[in-house]
C-alpha cells in the first residue's frame, strides 16, 4: 500500500540520557521515504535518520542491493559503533516490490502474530533485518495494511485504556489511503481502507474539477467545513454525485476558486466519516460521542478532528511517536530486546 | 458541461423521400465534436457532417472567428443551396467559452421555457443561429446541463407516454458526466449528475488502482457485474472504500488484472445507481420495476442496461436520434420551421 510518512507529524522525543545505551535499530520503511530510528532499550529515541529512498525510489534496483546500499548508508555508522545491534522494519519494505515478502497476518491480529509472521532478511554484511508483517482482513472486501498495524500497536502501547471502549477502540490514519481499525484487547479485529487523498489528488489534479480551482496557501476552512456537511447531510446520492458540485457552486457564484479544493476536500473526508458511521452503525456504534484516537501529521489530524466534530465526536487526539513505538513493543514482543529493569518498574 | 458525443450511437435514418425539401440545419456542438444535421420540416435527416472542431477544438480562436470557419466549413455548402435556412445548435456552444453564452433556464423547464432563453449570434455572412440554453435546477447542489436538455425533449418527442408515469419518467443519459433527469408533464423537473465516467478515468490513469490492471480488448461482463453487486450490496461504506477492493481482490488472487478495469467501471456505474436509487427513495419511488430510458451510445447504454437489471429494472430501452429530434422539437417551437400538412394529420 502506499503508505503516509507520518514522519514529520512532530520532532522525535530524542532522549535526554546521556547513559542511554543504544539497544535496537527501528525502520519506518515505506514506498517514498525511509525514517530510521535508533532506540534505547525502553523505546528512547537516541538518534534518527531519513532516507528519500523509499521502495520505489532506491537509487539502484533491488537485484544490485538497491536495498543493502540504503540500509548501509542509513545505519551503517549506528552498526559500526555495535555491531550487534538488532534491526526490525515495517512498512511496504515486506511487500513484494520490498526487500523481502512478508506475507499478511490476518485479523484479528495481535503483536504476537505479528511476531510469528516475522521474515529475516540478512544484509550483504551480515546483519539480519527483522521484517514486520503487514495485516489482511479477508472477505468481499479484503482489507490490507503494511506499517499502519505497527503504528496502531504503538498508539496501544501509548494508551492501553484506548481499546476498552464497548465497541472496542477506533483508531484514525488519515492520508492517501486513510486506515480505520477496530481494536479490542489488544487485537486489531477489523479495519477499512478509504482511498481518500489519492482520490482527492486524482479529481483534482485530472478532471474538470480542478480547471476553476484556484491554487492558495491560505486554507479555508469554512470551505472545508461546507464540504463535510454538503457530504454528511446531502450526501445520499453519493459521492459521484456531490463531488459536481464543486464546480456547480463555482458556476452559480456560490464558491470562489480558492475555495474549491478545501470544499473537495471536505466532502471526501465527509464522504469517509459518512461510510464509516454506516459500518459502524452496523454493530450499534457511532462517530457522535465516540472517544477515539489519531495517528498522522498534524495539520492532517486537525482536518479530521473538525470533520469529526461535525459527526458529533469531539474526543480525536493524534497519538504522537506511534510508529517508533510500535517498532518498539513488536520488537520487545519477539525477544530482540529486553526491557531494562528500570523500565519494568 | 463536458458532454458525451452520442452521435455514434446509431447512423442518422437519411430519408428516402427525394422530394423532401430542407428545412432545417441543427447543431449539437459540444466541447470535443460538431454534429450537424441537415433536416426536412418533418425533423427527417437529409444529410449530415461532422467535425473534430468541438468548443476547446477549434482551429482559430474564438476571437478570431473560430466559430465562423467550422460552421462554415460543415453548413457552408447547405446554406449555399439555400441561404435562408435557418440554424439551431444547442450544447457547450452555449457555454461561457462558446459562440455566446446561452444563460441556463431554470427547473421546472419546458421547451418554452428553453425557447425563450435562445440567443442568436449572426456569422460573419449574415446567418443567424439560434443557440438553444442549457438547464440550471438551482440549491445546495446545483446542477447544470447543456445539450442534455435537447435529447431529453428529442426523448419525449419520439415517446410521449414516457413523462406519464405516477412519479415521473426517468431518463438517464451515462457518460462522462451521467445525468438522470425526471420529467413530468413534458417538463424537465429536476435531475442529477453523477461524475462517473470521469472518475473512473482518474482513477484507472492516476491513482494505484491503474496498475495492478493489464488493458485487454475483450469485456468481462462478469468481473462488471461482480462490481455493481459490490457497491449495490456491500457498498455502504462508500465508493472511497469499495474502490480499494479492486486492489485487494487483485492482491489474494480474486480478481485477474484484466478483470480489474471492467470491475472497477461496474462498482462506479453501480455506486450511481446506489446513490440515485435513494435519491428516488425520498419519492417513494425506485429502480427495481420502473420503466426508464437512456440515451447514449449503445455499449455504455447495453452495460447500463446489465446493471440496471441488477438493481431490479428490466426496461431500459435505448432512444436512437433523441439529439436530432430535440433539436427539430425545439426548432418547431420556436416557430423556426412549420410542420408539413402531411405531418399534421
Amino acid at each position: 500500500m502506499t503508505r503516509i510518512d507520518t514522519s514529520a507529524e512532530t520532532q522525535p522525543e530524542l532522549s535526554k540520557d546521556a547513559n542511554a545505551a543504544p539497544a535496537l535499530i527501528a525502520l519506518d520503511w515505506g514506498t517514498t521515504a525511509l525514517r530510521a530510528y535508533l532506540l534505547d532499550a525502553n523505546g528512547a529515541v537516541l538518534d534518527t535518520r531519513a532516507s528519500p529512498a523509499g521502495i520505489m525510489n532506491l537509487p539502484k534496483p533491488a537485484a544490485e542491493g538497491g536495498f543493502d546500499t540504503v540500509f548501509e548508508e542509513t545505519c551503517g555508522a549506528w552498526l559500526a559503533s555495535i555491531a550487534s545491534l538488532p534491526v526490525i522494519a515495517a512498512g511496504m519494505v515486506g511487500s513484494a516490490q520490498g526487500w523481502m515478502e512478508a506475507p499478511y497476518v490476518s485479523t484479528p491480529a495481535d503483536p504476537a502474530a505479528l511476531v510469528a509472521g516475522i521474515v529475516r532478511v540478512k544484509t550483504l554484511k551480515g546483519t539480519t533485518v527483522h521484517i514486520v508483517p503487514g495485516v489482511l482482513e479477508d472477505g468481499a472486501l479484503p482489507n490490507v495494511m503494511r506499517g499502519e498495524e505497527t503504528q496502531i500497536f504503538g498508539a496501544l502501547a501509548s494508551d492501553p485504556s484506548l481499546d476498552q471502549q464497548p465497541h472496542g477502540g477506533l483508531i484514525g490514519l488519515p492520508g492517501t489511503h486513510a486506515k480505520w481499525a477496530v481494536v479490542s484487547k489488544g487485537r486489531i479485529e477489523r479495519f477499512y481502507t478509504f482511498m481518500t487523498g489519492e482520490t482527492f489528488g486524482a479529481l483534482r489534479d485530472h478532471t474538470i474539477l480542478g480547471r476553476t480551482m484556484r491554487a492558495t496557501d491560505q486554507q479555508d476552512l469554512g470551505a472545508f467545513i461546507r464540504g463535510v456537511d454538503t457530504a454528511k447531510d446531502a450526501g445520499h446520492a453519493g459521492l459521484l454525485a456531490t463531488i459536481f458540485s464543486t464546480r456547480t457552486l463555482g458556476l452559480t457564484g456560490q464558491l470562489q476558486p480558492e475555495q474549491q479544493a478545501d470544499y473537495l476536500s471536505g466532502l471526501l473526508i465527509g464522504h469517509e466519516l459518512r461510510g464509516l458511521n454506516e459500518v459502524l452503525a452496523r454493530e450499534e456504534a457511532d462517530l457522535a460521542g465516540k472517544a477515539l484516537r489519531l495517528i498522522g501529521n498534524d495539520a492532517l489530524c486537525e482536518r479530521y478532528r473538525l470533520a469529526l466534530a461535525r459527526f458529533g465526536c469531539h474526543d480525536a487526539r493524534t497519538v504522537a511517536h506511534a510508529t517508533e513505538r510500535g517498532l518498539h513493543r513488536i520488537a520487545l514482543q519477539a525477544g530482540l530486546i529486553q526491557p531494562s529493569p528500570s523500565a519494568s518498574n
